[in-house]
């Protein structure tokens, strides 16, 4: 994984800012030199449709200069082939990989990543990165082939990551709780990338970025809080 | 389904409060003349094994008189053939799909409950009841064959119903954005089922009990609030 680039964001925006204006400092120094990316808007957040979702992605990167197009302006796997960037966006995780899996762009998408063009995620997009999606926060409105996702990282992530509020009076499990469950079933670690986090990949050094620490997750260990800066514990 | 006898609870136990102690009044009245229940522990909360769930459910019991065993003491398509009356625990509710999917439990199970074995559900075991269990909270920490469901009933139900916080600045989908988007791709109602609710279902009548509303959600048409009593709307 050495030619690797990526920008794996928790989420799209941080509350009371605007869509992804938190990360205007760091989109154009990561998409450096990229004209055009590739959105993929398969996650369909609320619902809306491919064409109204890569609006929303348009207007997000308005202001770098670079433009943006839907992979699904055309043929898609042509697109994949020819992307100099690819964008995926939150929404519906398990609608996400459904479309790609059904779709057949899972591998190519892979191979594309494993070859050095830089990929971005945010939310949904961002769990896609990971080994599978099985730490996803999402419903899941659809059932997909499979949980299997890119793995152009080797453990998973949860985005959104939420720390247990202890005013709460609910029952449901805490986010913490859901993930020492999956590790019942499951080897890989777990990142939890709380809003207002990202991670920036480059081959194999992996920086976490943003104001917050990161809550890992190792199988059979105490979670580990990490502060930004060279991802390692 | 005129014979089915359902008590589907949206939660084991309410905040302050020992398990199952909020329908202990319930419970005497939905199990009369029953001796015995058959424990279904398959969703193991925390990642507990059967036995310690079921050690669980027997003391949550303990006070009614009604012996508790688990189906997984002896024969399991046995003890789903002679149950009295079965009660699914709470837990991970794709773990307990997958495990029922896989154990050949689901046509069995429902048969015996359409045939008027009285079946009790709490979290994911309510879900359980569902046409799917599409709307689970739960992380997908294992990949069942499929998300169909007992279809006992002729809706879904999304237990640990929650409100919208109005101070929260997480940006995660609201319960109810996610139940929107569900509508986005499945027809069938859903019933929001708040913590201290739970269904009492006898034949073709349903009965919302506890102190709450419903929050009950048609494709195509705005929520509707619906109050204890007669579920209609």
């Amino acid at each position: 994984m050495q030619k690797r680039r990526l920008l794996l964001a928790s989420t799209s925006k941080i509350h009371g800012q605007d869509y992804m204006a938190y990360l205007q400092t760091e989109l154009p120094d990561f998409f450096q030199g990229i004209k055009t990316i590739t959105f993929i808007p398969f996650a369909r957040p609320g619902g809306i449709t491919f064409d109204e979702y890569t609006t929303v992605a348009k207007a997000g990167f308005a202001g770098t200069g670079i433009k943006v197009m839907g992979i699904h302006e055309g043929d898609i796997a042509e697109n994949i082939e020819n992307a100099e960037a690819v964008f995926t966006g939150g929404g519906n995780t398990f609608l996400l990989v459904k479309t790609l899996h059904e779709s057949g762009l899972m591998q190519p998408l892979r191979q594309r990543i494993l070859n050095g063009m830089p990929y971005m995620g945010s939310s949904a997009g961002t769990n896609l990165a990971g080994i599978s999606v099985g730490t996803t926060n999402d419903m899941p409105i659809v059932w997909p082939p499979s949980l299997k996702a890119l793995e152009v990282i080797d453990f998973n992530i949860n985005p959104h990551y939420l720390d247990p509020d202890p005013n709460s009076k609910h029952m449901g499990e805490t986010r913490e709780t859901r993930i020492r469950e999956f590790h019942k079933f499951n080897t890989q670690d777990v990142v939890g990338l709380r809003e207002g986090s990202w991670l920036r990949i480059e081959g194999e050094d992996i920086f976490l970025k943003g104001e917050h620490h990161a809550r890992c997750f190792r199988q059979g260990q105490k979670p580990v809080e990490v502060p930004p800066g060279k991802l390692i514990w």
